[in-house]
């Protein structure tokens, strides 16, 4: 199967459900809306008014409630540039996307609340069903495209297998310190054309000016070690092995599972945007976060209920249902063993704007 | 509990789901086929093109898959009348609209295979979750907006209460033989209420020239004869008076249950067009069918499910959950020992084009 046919947060409002786990993603959110909100004005430069309807995505916007903040603060920073300006709030649409196995109807639940909250105003949500790693939406009619934590997924797993079918990244599910460079490269090589084509889409779908604004975790070196890129994977690794130890899970499948996640560098990220050429860079920015930070997790369970969240689907799948539970309940008594130790990563947010007009795709 | 947040097309796939009930809608589209042909291809007018993207939407789409047959007659006409002009082909935002509590989970499933078979297009599809008794779209932006079997829904129930707070529609739940002109009126009221504002909402969504296309349930006579609006709530209010007569089901709950429903007459539909004035009807046709008829239903079984399909979310939530099963188990008695009882029934297509330029609402 496909990864896009496969991989969904988990759905619904229960326990494991990523709406009541999405703690981490509110919180990122809440660090970059100073930078949405100076993108959101950015788009009321000169002759670049009026607009009768502003069209925005949030593209991998998942379940969680995140993605309806993210549109208030889009809603209240063209309420102040229109003030300013002195010119008509435009109508608004709203496309929410994500895979079509995502729980549109949660998602949509909430989006009632949110109307209703701005029923002064034309605020038309849709939802959205399908691949980023493709067109979503006509020519020239996007003016602001937003994604926190989604272009991270690639579209398919690299191949890491040698000639003869062995396991090139054997007892691992991600790059880690004891990764061969070939492993390295596959899944950068991998990042560089579905990232290299999400840009070439969007920039089809923008109008000239219009702003792409991307949330992702990234590297803060050119080398990827295991510390800072573990978020997820490597936690859910040690869990797998474990139990591979108590001879649950045969060591084949844990060797034949590799994440479809890339965690990019900056150089990486400058390099592509370059390459393909649609858009200039206008801003990039990094902050530093901690895992095990109070600031981000209060407690371990809650991170590897956040990390049950956006991994089941791909892990239930090949791992088999029925080992679902005490896998998770292993990653979590591991992370409780582990008090205290702190990992780094690093949030980035880069902002870049259409720029010079684009052949057809 | 208003209308809108209860009212629901059976979810799922499951036996009693619209998506496994919905033949009859399947068999309506089919035979409105040749008009929404026609609807398409007059689209393409002189002085209308070219089109850069085609803006369609279906209004209270549900979760079945008559949908994705719409969405392909439109493509289809639309690729005969661009051969015929040589011109390009456009690009289409198809938005699939409904309530917030439709199943667009099990609808957007169905959209990967029509997105894949059409992959040689830039066909989007999204959902448009919301009432149609309300705007949708932003101003000026629909070419062709395509309803069926929804505009008969009402906003909200009317009020069928005397002064003393009796029923004024004892032991019904429409309008009867032996319903109080008041009830009619009431009735009627509300759908000229609804329809009108239902009107005024996709003016101001449709690009001049634009078309609404609408196939809906009608009366031939301008009385109301049970035998004529019998389709889903005569049978089940026989059903409940059975269950009321057996005291499962108390004689006030049956009063006290309305259903949000009308089926107007030809003169009534062209009086709300005409007294609104933001279109020009071009169309109106009708066609009568038989209920019972092996065209449409292949057996009484079927029916009484279809009748489940899209009357369960109301039933439920005003009848309680609990008697449900028996409920509907005694419709499909009723309608079995009943065999080679036919009803009247009429279809009416409706096409009207945005004619004036309309004011802001």
């Amino acid at each position: 199967m496909e990864v896009e046919e496969l991989l969904c947060m988990n759905k619904g409002d229960g326990e494991n459900s990523y709406l009541q786990n999405s703690e981490n993603s509110q919180k990122v959110a809440a660090m970059a809306k100073p930078a949405l909100e100076n993108a959101v004005q950015s788009l009321f430069s000169k002759g670049f008014l009026p607009y009768q309807v502003l069209n925005v995505a949030d593209l991998g916007c998942s379940s969680g409630s995140e993605t309806f903040s993210v549109v208030e603060t889009v809603i209240q920073n063209v309420k102040i540039k229109c003030k300013e300006l002195n010119c008509q709030i435009p109508e608004f649409q709203f496309y929410l996307n994500d895979l079509t196995g995502n729980d549109f109807n949660t998602l949509f639940r909430g989006s009632s609340n949110f109307t209703e909250k701005y029923s002064d105003l034309h605020c038309f949500v849709m939802g959205s069903p399908g691949s980023f790693h493709g067109r979503l939406f006509p020519k020239n009619t996007m003016h602001l495209i937003y994604s926190s934590y989604a272009i991270q997924w690639l579209s398919k797993v690299p191949t890491l297998r040698d000639k003869e079918g062995f396991p090139l990244n054997k007892g691992k599910m991600y790059i880690s310190d004891t990764s061969p460079p070939v492993v390295k490269e596959a899944y950068l090589a991998q990042f560089q054309e579905d990232f290299g084509f999400f840009l070439k889409c969007r920039s089809q779908e923008m109008i000239q000016n219009g702003r792409v604004f991307l949330i992702f975790h990234g590297r803060v070196s050119e080398e990827h070690t295991t510390k800072e890129t573990c978020v997820g994977w490597e936690p859910l690794t040690e869990a797998i092995a474990e139990l591979v130890s108590q001879g649950l899970i045969s060591e084949e499948k844990l060797d034949s599972f590799d994440a479809p996640d890339y965690v990019p560098s900056l150089q990486e990220v400058k390099d592509i945007v370059g390459k393909e050429g649609s858009f200039e860079i206008e801003v990039l920015e990094t902050f530093p976060i901690e895992i095990g930070d109070k600031e981000f997790w209060s407690n371990e369970e809650i991170l590897a209920k956040d990390i049950r969240s956006f991994t089941e689907s791909l892990v239930s799948y090949h791992f088999g249902e029925e080992i679902v539970e005490k896998l998770y309940a292993q990653l979590t008594d591991s992370w409780l063993h582990k008090k205290n130790q702190t990992r780094e990563g690093i949030l980035r947010i880069l902002q870049v704007k259409r720029a010079a007009a684009v052949g057809n795709l």
